[in-house]
């Protein structure tokens, strides 16, 4: 199965961020959906690893590190597709502006790295709809080990690989830096494989905005306000529908 | 990547039974579960859907019919990789005889049925094993309805396939029928595909019950009952058990 060779047929948009943690790319999209909104359009957010359905088994396992690479994996990849059901399919079918912060793309990261095989993880979410634009945040390890210490008390386990068995008793910062870094590996080649769109994520906050905003001016070119009618009732609408 | 094209390492044996619901599959695997352990081999049962990771889960979206056939395919993917990994692998490697009540096939079946790509659910369980012998219960849906309508009050929603969308306000033995008639179709297609085992599920119980008897010795011919020194330490053995 060929994966994301063809443009959805949805009136909306899809807009999506990619990046370790600590590149940045959180802030970068909160500023983005504020400035559409302003624009005058009907913004939709979703993140990674939120729907309802599996949230709480992911949090049970992940405490209890009982997940193996594999069924950590296909947790997420029933997240996603709860998600792409519920949170995605229908906005765009509104004619909204989607905005979700991490995309299959992280799964074909950080699976990855954690073992599980590239062909198989890319299969798995062959389900998926290919976004208008993918942005990757891209940023050296140190910088962003620096701005996760500083930023909040401690990196996350997970976010550490802390999980992996060859990381057992490691520091937990050497341990981010190594595993972030085989994710960065990652991205680099998903670059030309997706047609990512590589951000600077060292250069200034806002200068990153505006390279994002005119990259999205230009992926959305031709795209008509006029459904933001529809989007109104968006809340009502994407929890009733079943895309089958 | 090729699909269960060898045989798995382990020093136990894997014996799995599939069927639609009502061909007296269950009843088979018990009576080989209690011949087995007369004969002194040490034996492990495991069932389809029962992982605690995810039961609840699959419980809940089951009760709303809110999960679209991907999802419902990836949550039932997780539970079987969970089960995998603690419940099927641990004994295998400890030398056990594994019986399992449905394999992947009924995903393979079902999944297909309620419209998802069949090469997609064939990559998804990618990371199974092959079992050693695996039986298919094979029934006139006719028998198979009125087994379950005698047996029980009634058909569950699910095994009628209710939950698609053209069943809607269907009888719900109609619905049965036409669902499982369905699932026989893809059943049929994989006895070549994974070289199932036919039994006529229309026999007398102890008749089939002989024939699963004699395949399951010319399928464990050669295998050494004097592993069960391990497999007596099975229950802790396969709790602490991780496969990477």
């Amino acid at each position: 199965m060929p994966l994301f060779d063809k443009k959805h047929p949805y009136p909306g948009k899809l807009i999506i961020v990619e990046g370790i943690d600590g590149s940045g790319k959180s802030t970068q999209i909160a500023l983005l959906k504020k400035w559409l909104e302003s624009e005058g359009f009907s913004v939709f957010f979703t993140e990674w690893n939120s729907s309802d359905l599996v949230k709480e088994t992911t949090r049970e396992g992940k405490k209890k590190n009982l997940l193996t690479p594999t069924t950590f994996s296909l947790l997420h990849a029933t997240d996603f597709a709860d998600r792409l059901n519920y949170q995605i399919i229908p906005p765009l079918k509104a004619g909204m502006i989607v905005l979700a912060d991490r995309y299959a793309y992280t799964a074909f990261a950080r699976d990855v790295v954690r073992g599980v095989h590239p062909t198989w993880v890319r299969n798995l979410y062959s389900f998926a709809v290919k976004p208008d634009i993918s942005f990757y945040f891209r940023v050296p390890i140190q910088m962003a080990a620096e701005r996760l210490l500083s930023g909040r008390a401690m990196i996350k386990f997970h976010e550490a690989g802390m999980d992996i068995p060859e990381n057992t008793g490691k520091d937990i910062v050497d341990s981010f830096k190594i595993f972030q870094s085989r994710i960065i590996d990652q991205y680099e080649k998903m670059i030309e494989e997706f047609n990512l769109t590589p951000i600077d994520a060292t250069a200034d906050i806002h200068e990153q905005q505006e390279l994002v905003r005119e990259a999205v001016k230009e992926a959305i070119k031709g795209y008509s306000k006029k459904r933001t009618i529809y989007a109104k009732r968006g809340k009502v609408y994407w929890r009733r529908f079943t895309v089958s």
